[in-house]
C-alpha cells in the first residue's frame, strides 16, 4: 500500500497534482531544471506500508531498483544493514515497539531505497508510523534541503526514538522485577526474567547492527549520504548508543537480580527448615511426656497423685511454650 | 563416485556427448575458440560423492590439482577454509541437517576446487545433495554466465540455505525445552538441554568459519571470483550471518533457561518440603492426642467418659481437618 | 543561573568590571591587542548552573554555539563524550558523588564548549562544585596561559578527583559486605551487593567513555587543546585508568563474594539440618524407650521392680546425654 | 644426550663417516662446493635429548648460537616462542602425549635452532620422539630439499599430530564424562571434570601461543624459512586451528556438562527427600494407629472384639498398602 | 634515603670519592671526555628508598627531572607505566613479595629516571631490595656498557623476578586449596580462594600493564633505550608474559576448584541427608513395634507368652540389624 508520497524542492513539498503512484511525473517535478535555485536537486518521497509484490515491483521498475534488494524489502526477516548497489544505498532497520498487554517487545522493519532524487521507503508490521516523522520533517525547511539525506536522517531518528521508549518500558519492567526480588514475598521471578531477557535480545539485534551505519553516515564517508547531514546522524548515533548501554546494563542487571533470587530462594528455605524443625519440636517433645506417663511401671508415684494428669498437662504445655519462647529468641520460629 | 559433469557456455550446459570422467573432452569442448562469444570463457562442473582415492586421483591428474588439496579433499575432517593453490582456489564448507528421529544435527563437508575453466566438488555424507543447486543454476543463465564463481555461489547458497533450515529446527527444539521449564510439571530438562548446546556447537562450528570466505567473497577482493559475482555473494554473506546470530541467540537463550530451570528446581524442592512437613504435622498431632489418652493416670476423667473415646478420635480429626485448612491457607498444601 | 564569568589574560584574572552577562565586553576585554603579550590571547570562562533554556540561548548567541550542542547541554540525560562543531569542541562529561545517607552513588553532568577564546561550563544536579577548580586554576599562573585548554583540565581533573573519591567510598561498602559475608553470623548480603553492584555499574558508565577523549587531549592531537597541556591531561588520563581499574576489580570481587556467600550459605544449612536431626534424636531415643515400658506384657521384670520408673527415667538421660555426646564430638551440635 | 647427527645433500643423507660430534666435519660436509648441484646448499641436524650443560655449550661453539637462546634450550620451562638472534631462528615448542594410567597429559618440550646450513634440535622430557619424524622426513627426498626448513616442518608436523592425538584421548575422556553425568547412577563428577579441565588448560597452553608462528611460516614472510615450504606450514597450521578449536569446544562441553550435573544432584536430592518422606509416612500412620488403641478409655468396643489385635494390625498393614500406592503412583517411591 | 650512588664508565664502577648527595661530581666523573674509550659515555646511577620530599626535591634538581614524574615518584600509589618527558623516560613498576605468615601478597613500588647520563630509581614499601640487582649488574661488564638501559633491565629483571617467585607460592596456595576441597574432610574453602582471588587480582594489576613498556623495549623502539638491549628485554618480557599466563591460569582455576568445592557440598548434603533418614528409621521402627505391643486389646497371645518381651525386643532388634544393613547396602549409612 503507497501510503504517501510526494514530491520535495528547496526544502518544501511540491503539489504535483498527480496521483502517488504516477511515479514517472513526480521525478519529472523534481528534475524540471527551471524550479532549481542554486542548482540545488529535490528529491521524491514513496513511503510503502506492506506492499505486495507487484505493487513493490512497479516502484522497483519504476527507480531501477536492484532485484536483490527489493527481494529483502519483500519479506521481514532482514538483518538491519546498509548496502551498496551500484549508486543507491539500501539500507535495513528494525523498529521496536512496546505492547503493554503482553510486556513484550515487537518488531517491525523499515527498508529504505536512497537514490539520487529519491527515497523509497518500505515498511512491515505495525507501530513506528512514519506519518509523523514525515511531518516533522516537512515542518524542516532547512533539514529538508539536504535532500534524500534528511528523509533518511528523520526515519532513523524517528525508529531510534522508538529504541529509547521500549528501553524505558523496559527499564520499568526491570525495577518491578528487581522489587519482586528484595519483596519479603516468595516470588519465584525466573520466568519474568527470562522473558525480560529475551526481549532484551530482541532489542539488541535491532539495536546493536544499526550502529555502524549511524557511524559512517555521521563521519559523512558515505556517498550519497550529505555531508552537512553528519551532525544530525552523530545525533542519531548518540541515541542509538544510549539505547546500546541501556540493553546492555538491564541485562547484566537481571543477571544480578536472577542470581539474587536464587540466593534469596536458599535463605527462604532454610528459614522453612529452621520453622519447620521448630515446629516438630512443639509436638514430639510433649509426646515424649506422654509416652513416659504412658508406661506402665508398677511404682510410678505421679500416676496415682490427684492431679497427676492435669500436671503431665500443665508439664507439656510449660515444654511448648518454653520451646516457643527458645524458638523465638533464636529466630527460628 | 561422479554425480553428474558437464560443461557450461554462455550460460548454458553444453552437450558434449561423452561419458562424464572423460574430463579431457569436456574441457576441450569449453576451451574451444568458435563456440565464444563475447570472449566469455565456459567452464566443466564435475561433482563428486564420496570418491574413493583413485577416483579423486584421476580427477586431480585431469585438473591439476594441488596434492595437499587433494588429501584434505578426501578425508572428511576439515575445518571450513579458503586457500589458495597456484592458479586454483581451494574452498571447504560444513553441510548441516536436522535428524527428526533423533534430534540431532548432522555434518557432512563439501570441497570445491575452483579453477579458470573448471569446478570440482566433493561432497562427503549424507544430506545436502547438490543435484538440486545444480539444476537451480542451470535455470539461471546470467548467473551461469559469471563462470566457476557461479557455481561457488550456487552451493554456498546451497549449503547455507541448509544451515538456516537446521537453525529453524533447533529453534522449535529451544521452544520445547522453554515451554517444558516453565511447565508446572517437573521435569529434568539438563540432558535436553546439553544435548541442544552440544548440537548448537555443532552448528557455530560450521557457521562462523564461513564468514571470512564470504566476507571476501562479497567484496570482490579474491581473484578467481567473478568481481559482479559480489552481491549474489554479500547475499550469502547475509544469510550466514542471520545463522551465526540465531545460532548465538540460541545458544544464550539455552544457558538463561538451564539457570531458569534449576532455579525453579530448588523452588520445586522447596514446595516439597513445605508439603511434606505439613503432611507430617497431619500424623504427628493425633500421634501426641493419642499419647496423653494413653497415660496411665488413675485420676482421667476422660478415660472413664462413655464417649470418650469418641471424643478422642474426634479431637484427633479435628486437629486434623484444622491443620488441613491452615496450611492449605498459608500455602503448603 | 550564570555563576562566574571572568576574562583572564595572561594567566590572570581581569577585572573587566562589567555585570557577569555582558558577554560582549568580555570577549572584548581578553581581544584588544594592547594586552596581549608574545602574541598569547586570553579568553573568557563562563561558568552556568542548570541554566534554562532562555539563559542559555543567550550564552549561545553571544559565543555562537552550534545548536545540536546548546540542546544536549540543556538537557543532562548525555553519555560523556567529546564532539567537534566547526571551530569549537563539545566536551560531556559525567560526574559522581557519594550520599553517604543512602549509601548511593549519584550523577551529575558538566559541559563544555570550548572555543579559541571562551569556554562556557555548563553543569547539571549536585555535587562537584566547580567554583573550587576555578580558585585553584586562578592560583595557577602558568597553566592558566595554556588558555581555554588550562580551564578543560582544571575541570575534568576536578571531576575525575571526584571519580577518585567515589570510587573509595565504593571500596569501604565492598569492604563491609566481605566482613558481613565471611562473619560467623548469617547474613543475607544479596540485596547489598546488588545495590552495590548497580551503583558501580553506574560509575563505570561515567568513567569508562572519558577515556578516549583524555587519550586524545594527552596526545595533544585534538586541535583546540594546547599541546603543551598534554602532560597534564596525561595525568588526568592516569587517574581515569586508576579509577576504571578499580571499578573493575570491586565488581568483579563482589561477584566472588556473591558466589561465596551463596556457598556458605549452603554450607550454614547443612550445618542446620545437621543440629536439627540430632536434636530431634534426643527426643525420639527416649520416646522409643518409654514406648518399650508402655507395652502391656504381663511378664515384664522392670515393670514390677521398685526402682524400676526411676530406672527408666535414668535411662532415658543416659540416652539424651550419650547422643549429647556423641553429636557433640562428630561436630553435630 | 647426542640422538643422531647428519648432513643432508640434495634431499638425501649424506654418510660423512665420521661421529655425531665431530660437527666442523659435519658442516663441512654440506658446505664442500663440488657436492651441490643446481646451487642447492645442504645443512646438518643435530638432534639433542636433554643435554647437559656442557654438551649443549659445545654444540653453541660449534654453530654460533646465541647465549641467552642457549640458555632458554637448557631449562624445559618456557612458553611456545619463535623468536629471530642475527641470522639464526629460535623456536620453542610443548610436546604433549597422554598416559592412560593416569589419565593425564604430559608435556614435554622441544626447542629448534635454525640457521642457514643447520638445525638443531633439543628435546626435553619423554613422548614425542623425533626419530620417527627424521625418518619419515629422510624418505621425503622432495621435502628435504626445502633445506633447514623442511626440518622444521618435519619437527612441528610430529608435534601438532602428538596434539590431536591428545585431543582424542581427551575427547573420549569427556565423553566418559558426559555418559557418568547422565547415568541414572549418583555420581560425583566434579573432581574429574576438574582434572579433565585442568588437563586441557594445560593442552591448551601448549596449543595457542605456537599459532602464530605456524601462521607467520605458513604466509612465508619469516625469512629462514623457505617460501615453497609456505603449503606445507599451512597444513600444520590447520591442524593446529582443528587441534585448538577442540580444545576450546571440550573445554565449554565440560563447564555445560558440570552445570547439569550439578543440576542432576539437586534433582537427585529432591528424589531422595521424597522418598524418605514416604518411607516415613510408611512408619508413623501406623505408630499413630497403635497409639489410638494405646489409649487407655473404659469404653473403646474395638478392645474387646475376639479379633480386635488382628483387625488393628489389618488397619496398620492396609494403610501401610495404601500409602505405597499412593507414593508409587505419584512418583514418590 | 639515598641507599648508593655511583658513576660508571666503561662497564665499571668508578670510585669518584664523593659523598653519595654529591651529584654533580658524580656525574662530572662520567662527562670527563679523557675517560671515555670509544666515545661511549657513562653514567650515574643514583638508587634512593622511601625518599622524603626535599631529599626527591633535591635529585630532581641535579637531574632537571620534570615536576610531574618527581610528584608520581613521590607518592607509591601509581599504575605501573611507561612515559616521555622531554629526553627522559619514566617508569613505573610494582614489586610484589609474599607473605608467608600471612599467605599474602605485599605490594611496594619502583620508579625509575632514565636520562642520557643518568638513572635514578625510587623504592618504595618493603621487598624487593634493588641492591642485589645492582651487585648482578656490577658483574655483567658487557651488559653495563650498554649505558643507562642496563640499569633498566637489571631492574625490571630483578622484579619480573619476584613476580614469578610470588605466582610460584600462589600456585602452591591454590595446590592446597585444591587438595581440600577434593578431600574427603568437609572444608569451607570459599573464604581462602576469595582471598586467593584477591591476591591474584593484585599480582595482575602487577604485571599486566607492564607487558606493553617491556614489548616496546624489546622491540627497540623506544629512543633512550639502548638497541642493542633489546634480546634482554625480550627475555624479561618472556618472563613477564610467563608471569601474566600463570596468574591467568591460577585464576580460572580457582574458579573452577570454587564450583567443584560448591558442588561437593551439595553431594555431602545429600549423603548427610541420607545418613539422618536411615538413622531416624532405626528409632521410628522399634517405636511402632513397642507401640504395638502397647495398645490394649484383650485378646493379644504375645502379650501373655512368657517370652512374650524378651520376644518383642528381638523384633526390634531384628529390626534395627535388618534396616543397618539395609541402608548399608545402599550406600545410605
Amino acid at each position: 500500500m503507497i501510503v504517501d508520497s510526494a514530491a520535495y524542492l528547496q526544502g518544501r513539498r511540491v503539489d504535483v497534482g498527480c496521483a502517488p503512484q504516477d511515479f514517472a511525473r513526480l521525478r519529472a517535478a523534481v528534475a524540471r531544471p527551471d524550479q532549481h535555485a542554486d542548482g540545488e536537486r529535490g528529491f521524491v518521497w514513496v513511503g510503502l506500508h506492506d506492499p505486495g509484490q507487484r505493487e513493490l515491483a512497479e516502484v522497483a521498475d519504476a527507480f531501477g531498483l536492484h532485484p536483490l534488494a527489493v527481494e529483502d524489502a519483500l519479506t521481514a526477516h532482514q538483518r538491519p544493514k546498509l548496502e551498496r548497489y551500484d549508486d543507491s544505498l539500501f539500507l535495513v532497520l528494525k523498529t521496536l515497539w512496546y505492547v503493554d498487554a503482553e510486556d513484550a517487545v515487537e518488531t517491525g522493519e523499515v527498508a529504505l531505497f536512497v537514490g539520487e532524487d529519491f527515497v523509497i521507503t518500505v515498511r512491515h508490521g505495525g507501530g513506528s508510523e512514519l506519518a509523523t516523522a514525515r511531518q516533522t520533517l516537512e515542518r524542516q525547511q532547512q533539514v529538508l534541503s539536504h535532500g534524500p539525506s534528511s528523509v533518511v536522517y528523520a526515519v532513523t531518528d524517528h525508529v531510534v526514538d522508538g529504541y529509547l521508549k521500549v528501553v524505558e518500558d523496559l527499564q520499568v519492567d526491570v525495577d518491578e522485577v528487581e522489587v519482586s526480588v528484595f519483596s519479603p514475598a516468595r516470588t519465584d521471578d525466573s520466568m519474568r526474567i527470562y522473558t525480560l531477557k529475551r526481549e532484551i535480545a530482541e532489542a539488541r539485534r535491532a539495536v546493536m547492527p544499526l550502529r555502524e551505519p549511524m557511524r559512517r553516515f555521521s563521519s559523512g564517508a558515505v556517498s550519497g549520504i550529505a555531508e552537512e547531514a553528519g551532525p544530525f546522524f552523530r545525533d542519531v548515533l548518540d541515541h542509538l548508543n544510549q539505547a546500546a548501554e541501556a540493553v546492555d546494563s538491564l541485562d547484566s542487571l537481571l543477571s544480578t537480580a536472577f542470581d539474587a533470587s536464587v540466593a534469596r530462594l536458599g535463605i527462604q528455605q532454610n528459614d522453612d527448615m529452621r520453622k519447620i524443625s521448630a515446629g516438630a519440636a512443639l509436638v514430639v517433645v510433649p509426646t515424649l511426656i506422654a509416652g513416659v506417663y504412658g508406661m506402665n511401671f508398677t511404682h510410678m508415684p505421679e500416676l496415682s497423685w490427684t492431679f497427676g494428669y492435669p500436671f503431665a498437662l500443665l508439664l507439656m504445655v510449660s515444654a511448648v511454650v518454653g520451646l516457643w519462647v527458645f524458638f523465638k529468641r533464636s529466630g527460628w520460629l
